[in-house]
């Protein structure tokens, strides 16, 4: 049985890129035949990612069969994964989120769960000295995910060995890392094609706070004013999205990549009173900028109040 | 702060050696300083490596408190860790069972999991290099672990990898492995000391299968003779414990390991219908052979059925 290898449902840069890291590691070094496959439509600089280095844009699945062989990457959350996952069988399990509880296996598996930011990191180090082996393109995509995860360094996730990895392929491959990181930012920031409640819903986590649900979203762009001239039709947006997905309220969080900063959108007084308690910041109009705050993970959700 | 580092509530020998290797290495290697601590009084055989290699006895703990940095070595089920664990703040997990689930953590954690017969081998390989700094008595501990989890390499959890780590540390040592095993053995299969409830206890998990709830116990044991001339006040004691535990009834496998086989002790119907319908077993009288059965995790539990 060919193993499927797959991220969460919002495929991201990483989270498209590290199962065609894997599943070429599996197939290539271990000898156990392996696919990488999506959980949704890659995200605008995931997309880029495959383009640019030629690589398979992977199947997209809906679900996984009962008993079917899987990997799952960068992330170890059930409510990110297919709806059957504990109906398959997981084999092994690569992460760099906090343990959320929830996934069962059936028998003694591979997990390995590093604090760095980025997944294709810890498969660096997995792979080893078999790291010589890996076709230049699948080393262009891991380079991609840790510039990605890290927003170049910028995000206060990244670890020195994020940085070390990315820096020693970027070398070896004769990249430069600032040319190349803009290009990609510049492709995520393309969000033309995109509709109000896809942008809601691209980079997403729900989250519970005190009986309040949220659905946290962020939008990491170079561009923050492209996004903010279509505040109005997003705050529309935003009830709807909210209603179909069963939360209380859509959080949107603006990320200026380059300036480092975010920008939140504010519709009402529930999100008001969020980014008072949650970043001590008075939200005067329907915006509000966070100095600072860019990682979801270390500076949003660990400071949500309602 | 202090790390405290330990393993389950029924502290075997790879739950007290364990946690004195990891404390060592992150005291000594990563510079991070660390205890190792017990949840319950060691067993037999884990107390004989303790006296054997003049290894100080970890203190037993009752409970974490909140915040308390721990790391959890041999174990991810919450129900074999101090009841305030999730108010803990658990740093790192090195386990080779399956995902339980319920585990959840604060930040992203270090956690490794590995399909290998022992907590010790997994700790081998994250040491690496390192090992050469490990004084002789812990790296004793470390073969100890292996031999017992690996029953000297007869259980079907023995992988090839426990076995080359075993070797090489025996060969370092100048242990003889067959030699020191039957030492092991026979520390472990001294039970003199013990009440039957204290038996009973000793290594045994809770598991639950169609609404019936069971306690299953191992005894490994070189002379299943001396705990089968126990039987009849053991199946009493089974009554009890069963009551006082809140299961609806205590398995107790006597584990032979030099014949590699296991006598289950039948006490009622209950118990003869489930060897009959796990293993194919037909009990006579109030014990049933089961040839080739030592092993809970790969041959008990995935077969147990009522």
């Amino acid at each position: 049985m060919t193993t499927l290898v797959f991220g969460h449902k919002s495929p991201d840069t990483d989270s498209t890129g590290s199962p065609i890291i894997w599943a070429w590691y599996m197939n290539e070094v271990q000898g156990v035949p392996a696919k990488p496959v999506l959980l949704g439509e890659p995200n605008t600089e995931a997309a880029f990612m495959l383009q640019r280095w030629s690589l398979d844009k992977p199947e997209i699945i809906e679900d996984v069969a009962d008993g079917q062989a899987c990997v799952v990457v960068d992330t170890n959350n059930p409510a990110e994964l297919p709806a059957n996952i504990n109906g398959a069988d997981v084999r092994a399990i690569i992460d760099h989120h906090k343990l959320v509880g929830g996934l069962e296996t059936r028998g003694p598996i591979e997990v390995t769960i590093r604090p760095v930011a980025c997944t294709a990191t810890i498969m660096h180090d997995l792979i080893g000295a078999d790291m010589d082996k890996m076709p230049e393109a699948i080393k262009c995509a891991m380079l991609t995910c840790i510039l990605s995860d890290t927003l170049e360094f910028r995000s206060p996730t990244t670890t020195d060995h994020d940085r070390e990895v990315a820096e020693k392929l970027a070398a070896e491959l004769g990249i430069s890392i600032p040319d190349y990181a803009e290009e990609m930012f510049a492709a995520k920031s393309d969000i033309s094609a995109f509709s109000d409640a896809e942008l809601l819903r691209m980079d997403s986590k729900e989250y519970e706070v005190d009986g309040v649900k949220f659905r946290v979203s962020v939008l990491e762009t170079t561009s923050p004013a492209t996004v903010l001239n279509r505040k109005d039709s997003l705050m529309e947006a935003m009830k709807a999205v909210a209603e179909e997905d069963g939360v209380d309220q859509v959080l949107l969080f603006v990320v200026d990549i380059l300036n480092e900063e975010s920008t939140l959108i504010v519709p009402n007084d529930l999100v008001r009173t969020v980014a008072k308690k949650s970043f001590g910041a008075e939200a005067e109009g329907d915006t509000v900028a966070l100095p600072g705050v860019v990682s979801r993970k270390k500076q949003i959700i660990p400071n949500l109040k309602v």
